[in-house]
């Protein structure tokens, strides 16, 4: 089975907004067992959009089209598909109710131009999740299918989880279910990482299935993912959970995180579970880390706070003012922890490329205990202020899980 | 002149990775007035590069494919494009060379594979700039041409700008040169902004020469691009000047900066041109308005500082609170400005999709004067964020330039 996606629009080719539904699906379809050879964007241009389609029919089994089906003169692919079909457009009337009384909910009234919205291609069905005023299509050609879903991201996401993939599965004739879970690490290089499983890799390569791979997701740390085929759910679930536990053990404390748990995530709930709390000093990170912990702490209850200023390091060992605002930053919030990381010497920083590496501290201040470390990082702004964060969270894991 | 991107890489069809080069590009390729009619995806698979590439050569005068010049076995760009050239490859090496210095440099060894990286397919020409360890490629088809350049994008970005953006304009044949400028606005509605600049639009519509366009980015407010077509850089610099002034005098105060001038980056020097600086509370934004001011005054010499924890309102208004905070930020800091927004009632926080609109009190502290105003956001975690910090820097602006 075989899926291609043709992203539409011309803001897309010019730039002005970056495809990222792509991706979404590719990675969706590759979750499903589900190849996806090619990826296509294409202007609001009909004899374009048409060739695009038609050669992405001819070559695979599926098509997910997404964008064009907004209600203006630009939006075109309800009648490029309609053309592909060899069938006349009809008006759903029941759409444009439904269309009208969203209007009517926000408070707005419908423009008259939102009716186009309501066409469907006769033989076409009409996708039954509908969280905005753009309906998803699913258009019949032959024995192969193109679906229309709309560009914005979030309906676009629900159409694929609620009907396109099950309505995929089903035309692939895949009775077994492909499953995946992602064990996140920190602190090993990718070759390190790899010696230390390849002799399980190894038995794996051999056996076929469950599969292991290796992603690099820079700033996020290595991942390794577990992929399984199994006849159900439950045989799913159980290789995967034997697998992980057998990993786990191979990986020992650079094992953090499970899929979407990411540093801050499990920071915060190895703290929450303790009843305990923290707070940070920030220079060197900008407001990055409070962000970051306030995504997934949004009340703010186990990260208690951030004072975001200038650091007032002299000399050439940042560990002591480091500590020092470490402490402070306990003492202003009243929290159990206190966190900070210093950079060393005059922090001149390079926007992007390869700066030479800088040297920061990391601190750690409670009651009962301080510590202290130095590590090296990358130069570069970016990478230097996210590597600081998750470092600085690493390392009051490691403390806390070490007692 | 057409232009194709080709955008190579197993890993972007996964979704492991998001194509944000392609995007990049394409807005150059914009910028300099050249056509970009499809842009691809294809993974690293030789027959199926080798088809797109030969599809987008047919169909386009020029390609620029990224990716697939690595050391690996997977990196086959090179490979694809003599098959397609019809040559032999051979070694340069000078190239070696320059590989083997740049890891030394770097206290490394080359590894024997990177000598792959600088085999160059007969009759092409390697692209001077070399910033990574991936040359660029120049390789002629008949009167045709792919470029490949590598896909780590600050690589990529130097070799489109010295290198390859001037060839594609001087096979072009184009003497012209096209100029854009972006003004930026926030506190008006693309309709209200249409409304505002009608009759210079028409205008300019009957001259065919400058245009201009809105642009909707979203989180940053809507822009208005002009772009100028001239007979060289004096003279497009001069209508965008003269175009410009007109414009802002059209928009008034909604008018605060222009291209890469943020309303981050507006403040901050605003301040740092009064020599005054600011602090400032945040509870809602969670560290993302000390992030972003940080990214433009990392030595924090006008932006002094952040106070990050959760709010304490409480009753129906929200003024009081934020003007305390406003002010409590101005004092712990030593600034002359403090600046508070708080959001009012409970603040449950949906992730995504349109929440009901949400009100936030924006407050302004100085030793002089303090002033508070409320406005309604939209409410998603991620727009009210967003919202929320550009409302109130732009706030201060226009408390600023009013006197």
């Amino acid at each position: 089975m075989r899926c291609e996606v043709v992203a539409i629009g011309t803001e897309l080719l010019l730039g002005q907004i970056v495809d990222t539904n792509s991706s979404w699906i590719g990675e969706q379809l590759a979750l499903a067992g589900i190849d996806s050879h090619f990826q296509v964007k294409v202007g609001d241009n009909f004899a374009r959009m048409e060739a695009t389609l038609r050669q992405a029919l001819d070559r695979s089994d599926a098509v997910i089209c997404c964008g064009g089906l907004g209600p203006t003169q630009d939006d075109i692919t309800r009648d490029v598909i309609a053309r592909i079909m060899g069938v006349e457009m009809r008006r759903d009337e029941a759409i444009v109710e439904k269309i009208r009384v969203m209007f009517e909910s926000r408070g707005r009234v419908m423009a008259d131009n939102n009716r186009r919205q309501a066409d469907v291609p006769l033989g076409a069905t009409v996708i039954p999740q509908m969280p905005g005023t753009a309906p998803g299509l699913i258009c019949p050609v032959g024995d192969k299918v193109i679906y229309a879903l709309p560009g914005v991201p979030y309906e676009l996401h629900e159409m694929m989880r609620e009907t396109v993939l099950p309505d995929l599965r089903r035309r692939s004739g895949q009775t077994a279910v492909i499953r995946s879970r992602v064990l996140r690490t920190w602190g090993q290089s990718e070759s390190g990482l790899a010696e230390l499983l390849a002799a399980r890799v190894e038995e794996l390569d051999d056996l076929g299935n469950p599969t292991l791979a290796f992603q690099a997701s820079g700033i996020e740390g290595i991942k390794v993912r577990i992929t399984v085929k199994a006849e159900d759910e439950a045989a799913a679930e159980e290789v995967l959970a034997a697998e992980e536990a057998g990993i786990r053990a191979l990986l020992g404390e650079i094992f953090f995180g499970v899929d979407g748990q990411t540093m801050e995530h499990v920071v915060v709930e190895l703290l929450r579970a303790r009843g305990q709390s923290f707070a940070i000093a920030e220079s060197l990170t900008g407001g990055l880390m409070a962000l970051r912990l306030s995504e997934v702490d949004p009340e703010m209850t186990v990260f208690r706070g951030a004072r975001v200023a200038p650091t007032e390091t002299s000399g050439t060992s940042a560990e002591e003012p480091a500590l020092a605002a470490a402490r402070g930053a306990r003492q202003a919030f009243g929290s159990d922890f206190g966190l900070a990381v210093h950079l060393e010497d005059a922090p001149h920083l390079e926007d992007e490329a390869a700066g030479p590496s800088k040297t920061v501290a990391l601190a750690i201040s409670s009651a009962e205990t301080e510590r202290a470390t130095r590590i090296s990082l990358p130069g570069d702004r970016r990478r230097l202020r996210n590597f600081a964060v998750i470092s600085l969270l690493n390392y009051l894991r490691l403390t806390l899980s070490r007692g």
